[in-house]
C-alpha cells in the first residue's frame, strides 16, 4: 500500500497554502508521509514543474503518490487526473505538467493536435499505464472552493489513495491526457547538434536537453553564447572555469567550478546550446 | 491523543532555529508529526502571523497542537500561553497572535482596554475554551536561554502535550488573553462597504477582510485604487484582467488572471478596498 | 537504533535535489524521520555549514544521523566520512565541515598542517569518537553519478545506518579528519578581547565567536564598528537600540531591539568585535 505522498507546487513558502494541503492529508491518513519536492515553481509555469517532477520522482519508493499543483487554469473546467504508471501515481491538472512522465511510459504514443490549445496536444495513455479523471465528489473535501482544488480535491483524494482506496473509485478512465512537445535536440545542416537550456539550478548550472544517447564520444565541443568548451569533464571540480558535464539526471550540463555559469554567461532557460560537429 | 504539531515562526529558512525546535520535540516524543505552516512571517509581525495561522489551522486534524513563535517581546515578562479550544491547542506568546482564534471561539467577549498597550486589549476566554499560562519549569528544557523560548519552553511543552500530559500540569488557568481588534469592514455614510487588504499572497492576490456575510449579491462593484471591478468571478481563470473572487478562506480577493494584482495595482496589505453601493 | 536523519545542504529550495535525497532514504528505510536543518547554506561555504550544524545538532535525539552535503570538491577524490561521537553520527565530505564537532569531541588534538591545503589541516580522532571513510559500494545507489554523491552515496548509507547496519560495514577506520582552525577571540596588547562576527541570522543579530568563558562580569563594553555598547542585556527586548546579549547558542550577540543590527551597522560575518578593557 503506498504511503509516501510528494507535493510539487507554485505556492511558494510565504503563505499557508502548502500546510493546508498537508493538514487535509493528515486528517484523512495520519500515517501518510508527506515530502516536499519543490514549492518554488514560478507561478503557473507547467514546463518548470514538469521538469522538476521528472528529476525527482525516480528516486522515491515504488507506488509513491506524486501530487503536482501548478495550473494556469485553476477553477476552470480542465480535469484533475491521476496517471498510474508501473512506478508511481501522478495526480495533476490535465494541463501538460505530466508530459515527461507520459513521454517515458508511452514513448510510441504521438501527440495529436488539440484545436483548443496552441501549446498542448493529446497523448494516448498506453501500455501498463492508465489514467482516470477525478469525478467522484465522495472523496473531496466539502464545500469545494472554486480556487483551491489542491486543498479540497487533490489532498483528500491523495490521502484516500494512500489508504488503499482503488483508483476506480475516484472517477472514470480517460484515454488521452494533455501533453506538450518535449524539446529535443536536433542536427542542423552542418551536423551540429542543437539543444537548449531546460533549467538553471541553484548553483547556476545550465541543464540542457541533450542526453548521453544524443551523441557519442567525450571529445565534444560545446558552444554556448560566445564560449566554446572542449571536452567533457567528469565532475564539477575537475577543471577550473567553464566545464561541460553529464549531470546527475542524465542531461548535459554547463557549469563553472566554484562559480555560477548562469551569471557568468548571462544565460537563462531557453538559451541555445550547440555540440559542434568535428 | 494529539500527535500533530504545527510550527509558525518568523525564523526564516536560513538559520538552524526551526530545526532546533523540531529536534527538541523529537527528543521528547519521537512519534510526533511536526508540520511547518510558515517560517517567513516578517520579523515580529504578529498581525501577519495571526492571519496565516487562522487560514491554516482549520484544515488540520482535531486536537492538533499549533505552536506560534513570533514575538517582539521575547525574553521579557510576557506570558507563554496555551489556548485549548474544541478544535485544537494553540501555544503562543500572549501578544495578540491568537486574536483570530479568540474572536472565533469567544465571539461575545469584548476586548477590554489594556493600559499597558496601545494596540492590544484583554479578552476573556469563554465557552468551551480555556487557557493556561506556562509556569511549570518541570516541562521546560534547562538551562532556559533568555532569547530562545521556542526551543527551551514551547518545544518541550508541545512535545509533552502531544504525549498526553494533561494541560493543567503545565501551569495555571488564565481567564484573559491579549487580543488586537480585528479589522472589520464598515459602511460609510453613502452605504459603501469599506474594507482593507489583509494579506498579499505569493501570486499577488489581494486578500481583503470582507467576507461573504458582509454583503449580498454577485453584482457588486469593487473599487481598489483607481480601478473598478464589476461583479464577482467564480475562479481565477474565469476572465482576463482584474477579478474579484470569494477566495478559499472565505475572504473577498482581488486577483489578476495569470498575473500579479499586487504589482499591477502597486497595492500592499492595509490598502482600502471599497464595495461601492448601487 | 537511530531513526532521525537530519540534512544540511547548500542545495537551496528551488530545485528537486533535497527531495531526491529524501526519496532515496525513504526507499531504503520507510520509517526514517528526515528533518531539514538548513538548505540555504551559501554554495560551497563549509564555514557557514559547519557553524549552522554546530548550533543545531545538540538539540536532536541521541544517535541522530546528521548528513551534511556542502562541498567545493564534489566528485573529486576527497573522502566521504562518518564521524561517530558519543552524541551522534555525522556524515560529511572530509572537507572541514565537521571542524566544530571535532573541536568538541577531540579538544586536545592539535591540527597538523596539510601540505595539500592552505586552509585545512589534519586532526586526529580521539577519545570515544571514531571515524570511517565510506569505501564499500555495496551500500551505494548505482550507477553512482559523478556529481550527486548526496543522492547516490550519502543518502543510501544514512538510510542503512538508520536501519542499524554496523558502522564497520560501510568502510575503513580513518584516524585523521580535515579541520580548519576555529576562529577564537584573543587579547591584544591593551588587554582588549578581540573577536569577530561568525554569523548574521535572519533577524540581523550578529553572532560572535566570544563565549561566556572568554570574559567575566556583565559590565563589559562592546565595540563594533564605531558603536560602543555598555553592559550586557539579558534578552532582546530589555532595552531600546543596540544591545549585547549572551545568545541561545552560548555566543555573545549584538542585536537591535525590533530592528536589524546587521543593516544598522552595515556589518557582515568576519567583522571585528572588541570587548574593551577597563
Amino acid at each position: 500500500m503506498p504511503s509516501v505522498i510528494t507535493i510539487t507546487t507554485d505556492f511558494g513558502n510565504n503563505d499557508a497554502y502548502v500546510s493546508c494541503v498537508k493538514g487535509v492529508i493528515l486528517t484523512i491518513n495520519p500515517e501518510a508521509k508527506v515530502v516536499d519536492i519543490c514549492h518554488s515553481i514560478e507561478s503557473q509555469n507547467i514546463y518548470q514543474a514538469a521538469f522538476i517532477l521528472n528529476t525527482a520522482y525516480p528516486y522515491f519508493p515504488k507506488d509513491t503518490i506524486h501530487v503536482v499543483i501548478v495550473d494556469p487554469g485553476f477553477g476552470s473546467q480542465r480535469n484533475v487526473v491521476v496517471l498510474r504508471t508501473p512506478a508511481a501515481f501522478f495526480m495533476a491538472p490535465d494541463n501538460g505538467v505530466l508530459s515527461y512522465i507520459l513521454d517515458e511510459v508511452c514513448p510510441e504514443s504521438v501527440i495529436a493536435p488539440d484545436s483548443s490549445s496552441q501549446s498542448l496536444g493529446q497523448k494516448q495513455v498506453q501500455g501498463n499505464s492508465r489514467a482516470i479523471v477525478l469525478t467522484n465528489p465522495d472523496y473531496w473535501r466539502h464545500p469545494v472552493s472554486a480556487t483551491f482544488h489542491g486543498r479540497d480535491i487533490f489532498a483528500p483524494v491523495a490521502a484516500h489513495l494512500s489508504l488503499g482506496v482503488p483508483l476506480d473509485k475516484f472517477g472514470e478512465t480517460v484515454n488521452y491526457l494533455s501533453s506538450f512537445q518535449i524539446s529535443r535536440p536536433y542536427h542542423d545542416s552542418k551536423d551540429n547538434l542543437i539543444g537548449c537550456v531546460l533549467h538553471v539550478d541553484k548553483f547556476g548550472n545550465l541543464i540542457t536537453n541533450i542526453k548521453n544517447c544524443d551523441f557519442s564520444g567525450e571529445s565534444v565541443k560545446v558552444r554556448i553564447g560566445s564560449h566554446l568548451i572542449h571536452g567533457l569533464s567528469r565532475f564539477y571540480a575537475e577543471r577550473e572555469g567553464l566545464a561541460a558535464i553529464m549531470g546527475s539526471s542524465g542531461y548535459l550540463e554547463v557549469s563553472l567550478t566554484n562559480g555560477n555559469a548562469s551569471i557568468l554567461l548571462d544565460v537563462k532557460a531557453g538559451e541555445e546550446v550547440k555540440l559542434v560537429a568535428d
